[in-house]
Parts: structure tokens; sequence; C-alpha cells
């Protein structure tokens, strides 16, 4: 088994790939649209451009937004954005959008809805729509990610659905999670199931205007003091996003969690963790790619006919597949 | 990469498990939880047995139940089981638990009462608790499967709670997939959600007896229409598990999709799609068993330290990875 091309030792680009990646060091939103669609499609100039851009990143603050459907996610991306803003920085979004057609229509609006607020610039929306990218959506998301922090962005927002575990990943990927609740009835029941309370660094309980606020803010509570050793203590904060209510308050508590990583060193530990994870998410891809390749496929079939034939058993014709790619 | 140790050419057991083999095979239901055990740990003497006994596999019928927590799957399996032995037939139950702790209670309960049921000894049945066996749950559950198929039993029921991917998938791998629902309100977004409805070849509105049975009934009907075009029209089947009502009619319906699917050629082209996901799923775990050894670990450590420093990317590290490994 060959593993894939080597990368030139140099990441020196070619020519016409070089004075892309000058225009998006320059800032030129183009470059950075295409840069991105390559990345996220797996095309090979995306990987030559993420080895040349890689060593400009590691400058930006990540923060991942997950939580229900209906929690109101976007709006409160929205807000930390306009925040973020208001002090200075330059914010990037990277959305994850579900696969599932009956999703997806709203949160295509809510982006329109969000891209048209934005003249501003300094924010640059990106929305991941499929699991198609090299590694998975969450290899290809921290790959977003990268080149975004490359191009110059100072926070990088990460919102996603939180719907299954591979978004849970995502968001938890971030150096700061953000869960979104918000005062429905069952959410409790669902936070609990989903097990995303581990990865939740900041809780904001969204539409605390309507009834059964307080009675969300001590159930998280409570979750929380169940697990009370992580060297954290998550702080609950009552958001009303629609009136912009309790941004400042969900800003300050990201800022002091980002404090907390600093001065704890476990900012450098996490980000160790989240390459690891990235490099196998990544070489696992590498591997798949060159079982699944025409020839492969063609073995496969031969073989998946013989272990239905009996002719041969699952196991030995696993090990005949992998020996002979 | 070298791929693991190739198997005897002739699947020849040594001594002391071509003995065990023969136990098994002459109904020893202690040998069979032994060899099961192997199989679900990733032992090795698990394959040895597995290679040997696959070509005795093939004979059982396999039916996946599979539908959200509280259907009562349980019930209907149990009821499924009794119908089977009523005809005859020696039934394997497969129960796949979910990890998650607050489920597992509820479940293991089920499992005892089961049980205590079944003085009958040819009833013989099986949890499958985790994640750790070899190319996941999927590919483990098939291997329990086969296992039970050589040992003689006819009928072999597959239950999961279909809770993620994963277990869609289990309950998928059978040769019939019946989807447990309730009248319970919000399974109808439930069950949408999950994009279920595409496995499920029957469909079983559990406690039907409970208000809302009709509303349930004619949701998934509608459903149904919507993917009219699959060479099956999958039926809806009222039952009351807990009192034995509809039973026959459920058994009925299973036993009309299995004539279909023979009658239609679609049995052995599903078979070897069953045969190419396990191979698929074993050859990935393989690879991925090579590449976490001790030495592989120690590497990764290493180059995720790289990457998080920028002395390499992400991309770069996994080619090294796997270069190295």
């Amino acid at each position: 088994m060959t593993t894939e091309t080597a990368p030139s030792s140099d990441t020196q680009l070619s020519g016409r790939l070089a004075e892309l990646e000058q225009r998006l060091l320059a800032k030129d939103r183009r470059a950075l649209a295409r840069v991105l669609s390559w990345v996220e499609s797996g095309d090979q100039r995306g990987r030559d451009m993420l080895r040349a851009l890689y060593p400009r990143s590691g400058r930006a603050r990540t923060i991942g937004l997950t939580g229900s459907p209906g929690a109101g996610k976007s709006t409160v991306t929205n807000e930390l954005a306009k925040a973020f803003r208001q002090r200075g920085q330059s914010v990037g979004i990277v959305a994850i959008d579900p696969s599932s057609p009956y999703t997806m229509g709203a949160i295509l609006g809510d982006r329109v809805r969000m891209t048209e607020l934005y003249s501003d610039s300094d924010v640059f929306i990106r929305s991941l729509a499929s699991r198609g990218a090299l590694g998975g959506l969450s290899a290809a998301t921290q790959d977003v990610v990268h080149v975004l922090d490359a191009y110059g962005k100072d926070v990088i927002l990460i919102e996603t659905v939180g719907a299954g575990q591979d978004e849970v990943d995502i968001a938890g990927a971030a150096q700061t999670t953000i869960l979104v609740n918000t005062p429905n009835m069952g959410d409790e029941v669902q936070t609990l199931k989903a097990g995303i309370m581990e990865i939740a660094d900041v809780l904001a309980v969204n539409k605390s205007d309507l009834p059964g606020a307080d009675r969300m803010v001590s159930a998280l509570k409570a979750l929380l003091s169940l697990n009370p050793d992580r060297g954290w203590d998550p702080p609950v904060v009552r958001v009303v996003a629609t009136q912009g209510e309790g941004t400042e308050k969900l800003v300050d508590a990201c800022d002091a969690h980002f404090e907390e990583l600093q001065s704890s060193g476990r900012l450098e530990v996490a980000e160790i963790e989240r390459a690891r994870q990235q490099i196998t998410a990544l070489a696992r891809a590498n591997v798949l790619n060159q079982l699944h390749t025409a020839d492969g496929e063609e073995r496969l079939t031969m073989l998946a006919n013989e272990v239905a034939s009996r002719a041969s058993d699952p196991h030995s014709a696993a090990a005949a597949w992998l020996a002979g790619s």
C-alpha cells in the first residue's frame, strides 16, 4: 500500500497558485472564496494552498456554537460577530449545514439574512454544505478555519446544528464551545441525551424572555454540578439574541474561558489534540481513497460475491482486499 | 503498509478450537457463548472460529427491528420470537445496547425479563454491549449473526435502538427490517428526521390501542407514498405487543417480504451488498489498527506537536504518518 503523493518539501507554489496566495494574504475576498472552494471539494490545489498558508495560521481565536435546531444559534452567532466587530476584531463565520433537506431551507434562509446584514467587509461567512470533503466534515471544517486564520481573521465562529456526533465534534473542536439552549420544553432531555454537556465551555440560554427560562437555567446548573472536575466552571448566560440582550456577557464569558485556557496551558494541549484528530481523520481518508479506486472497487465486488457464496469469509476477504491494493 | 496475518488457507483449526467448533455445531450453548465472546472482543480465536464456521452460515433468515426508545421493540421482538417458535423454528436474538448510561439500565432490565421468559432452549439471546469490536458495531453484529446462523438458528432477530446512523445501519443489514412506531406525539417528526423510512420493509404501529394510532398509521402511509418506487410496498401493521395482538400479521408481513426478496432475486443482491459493507468495514478497521500501534501513536503525537507548532501542516503530517507505518 502506497501513500498519497508527498508534498514538495519546500511547499513552494507554482506561478498561478503563488499569485493567488499573495492575493489572499492581501485580503482579496475572491481569492479567499476560491481557495475555500478548492479546500471543500478536496481539490489538490486546495491542499497545496493549505500547506503554503498553514504556517501563517494559529493566531485566530475559534468559538464553536452548537445546540438544537430552533435554539437561535444563527442569531446568537450574528450578535457575537457584531460584538467582536465593535471591538475592532475581524470575524469569520463557518456555518455547517446539515445535509438533511428538511432543515436546509431554513438555514440557507438564515444565511441570506445574515449576509445581507453585513455590508461590513470584515465579516466573511462561509457555509459548508456537504460531507464530501476528504476526511469528513470535521477535517474539512478545520481546513476552512485554518485558511480563514491565515487570511487574517481575528475571531472565527463555527456554527453547527449539533444534530449528530459529527457536528458535536466540530463544535467541540473550537477553543471555546458555546451550547445554545432555549427555555422550550424537552430541551433538558435533549441536552442530556446528546452527551453535549461535556463539551460546553459556556452555556447560553437564548430566548430567556420566554417563560421557563429560570427553570432552564436551574436545570443546566444542576447538570453542570454532576460533572464538577473539569478545571473550568462553565457559566450560564441568559441572552435574548433578537434584542441584542446579554451579548456582551456572552463575549465576556468567552474571554474569561480563553484566558483560563491560556493561563492553565490547556490552550496548547487542546491545539495538539485537534491536530492529532485531524491527522488521524486525513490519514484514514487517504487510505480509504486508495482502497476505493476503480480497480479496488472491482476487486471488492469480486470478493463480496465470494463471501456471499461462502467461497470466502468476510475477514479473509478484508485481508485479501488490503493485500492486493 | 502491511496487512494483517493472512489466515491459513485451509481454515483448519488447531486441536482445542476444533473441539470447540464441534461442540458448537452439536448445539452446545456454552461453546456458542464462548465463541461469541471472542468474536465480540476481537480475539484472534474468534476470527479463526468465524473463518471455520462461515461456510456453514447462510441458511438463517434475519429480521432487524428498530425504532425510537420507548416504542416497545423488546416486547415486539419477544412476540416475534414466540411466534417463530410456535412454527417450530429456532430463534436467535441479537440485542444492541447503546453505550449511553442513561438508557442502559432499562434495556438490561428488558433483557433480564426476556431471558427469564425463555426456559425454552431453542431461543438464544445475546446482548452486544459496546463499540469495541473490530470494524465497529455493525461488522461485529454481522459476525455474531454468522455464528448464530452456523450454529443452526433458523431465524435471527436483530434489535437496535435506532438512535444513530450506526444502529440504523445494523437494523438495515438484516434481510427484512421492521420499523417499530407508537402513536405517541412527535414520532412522526422523529421518523422523518432519522431518514429511517428508506430502510423499513415492514412498519409496525405498536401500542395501537392508544389514542392517535389511526393518525400514526395515516402519517406512515403518507410518508411511504412519497417514496413509491422501491419494488416493495411496505405494509403498516397494527400491534399491541403486550397483548400479543397483531403478531401473526407481523410474521405474515415478514414472510411476504422474504418471498418477494426471493422471487425478485433481491435476496442475493442484498447478501452481496452486506458482504461488501462488512469487508469494507473490516479492511478499514485493519488499517486503523496498524496505524494505532504503540509506535504509530508515538509518531502521531510527534506529528501533532509539529502541526500545532506550525512546523508541519495537517495534510503533510497525515501523509508522513501513513508513509512511516
